[in-house]
């Protein structure tokens, strides 16, 4: 498995990551406010799940009775990727549109990688492998410390599904190695306190968006 | 991606390839009835579809109405080999049984990478890594024109799936794909004329195995 250049594309790929309960979905839907208001065409999606074999896919990973052993589990979400990269990303990207998306690459990493028993490298290059190299242009890292993530969610009373039962260690872990992913790879990634008010954290994500704007099309 | 070394297992993992209409079915059930008769514990199985898992990953990847990508689709194979081997095929061979497998290893690759867009050395390599490096102690490749298997086919006025319903050429290079991989390992596999009679390929067959359980178990 070796990683492919990225083709230049001409649309904008914004990832969204975090453990569950650190606020994407809202802040996901107001960056897409934001640039529609400025007429830019967006695309909102998530995986697993942005295609109709994405849906499927979901079925499997996560209403599965049995026991799915984790290089199957891993190759799902792979397979899954590799789908919805090339029949929904790639292509909104080709026209120019911007991509946001709830989970990628480093929810793979971070998550089957760090929290689980496969190795991080194996994971990151199953998945460039899947996605043809594909990269985001930013990727917004809502770091919460994961008992406050675990007592929204509780709050919340949200039915937990087979991963969002997994004990709170599990989590630390996981935002752990979202740091260190961060860490390495500062350019992509804009870390934000997700602990901070919805609307400062809105704002601060909206100005490196309109940074990244203005460097494209100036 | 690197392939791991296979653990030392009791039992005995015996995997058949060829193209569709070869008559894989009919050899598996000869064989597993004659192992039978000799005492032995057989477990004959198939990849997609030999756990539940692997039937929904099926359903997916024969009966999906869009376009399924190249790689999404062998991931989705990866996926269902990694499942397979693990929870069925393992622990089989741990208990010293026999495995019978309609098609494996060299399938994606002689389909995926050789008749396909994909490369032959990374199809292999995920389908080692999905299956932690399992290799069969014996694949027996019954080997047919494709003319005359096209010819077998339409004859029991089968229904085509996707990958069956591809054009004759696509089965001449599966076929050259399947003599370089045996050529390439000629220690795994048997390779037989599948024009011969049924009971001819069969007795070559038992041959090989009884000659495989003697050195095992003298």
């Amino acid at each position: 498995m070796t990683a492919e250049v990225p083709a230049v594309v001409p649309g904008l790929f914004i990832t969204l990551e975090g453990g569950d309960g650190c606020g994407k979905t809202t802040q996901s839907e107001l960056l897409t406010d934001w640039l529609e208001q400025r007429g830019r065409t967006v695309l909102r999606t998530r995986e697993p799940g942005g295609t109709d074999v994405g849906v499927a896919i979901r079925e499997i990973v996560l209403h599965h009775r049995g026991e799915i052993p984790p290089r199957a589990e891993a190759l799902l979400y792979a397979a899954d990727r590799a789908q919805h990269i090339a029949t929904a990303v790639r292509p909104a990207l080709a026209r120019g549109d911007v991509v946001i998306q709830d989970r990628y690459l480093d929810s793979s990493v971070a998550y089957q990688g760090a929290g689980r028993v496969l190795d991080a490298t194996e994971v990151r290059d199953l998945s460039l492998w899947a996605a043809e190299g594909l990269l985001p242009a930013l990727t917004i890292l809502l770091d919460l410390d994961e008992s406050v993530a675990r007592g929204r969610l509780d709050a919340a009373n949200k039915r937990f599904d087979r991963l969002e039962a997994e004990k709170n260690d599990f989590h630390r872990r996981v935002r752990e190695a979202f740091l260190a992913l961060a860490a390495g790879e500062p350019e992509r990634f804009l870390v934000v306190d997700a602990a901070l008010p919805v609307a400062e954290i809105a704002a601060v994500i909206r100005d490196r968006v309109a940074a990244l704007l203005e460097r494209r099309h100036p």
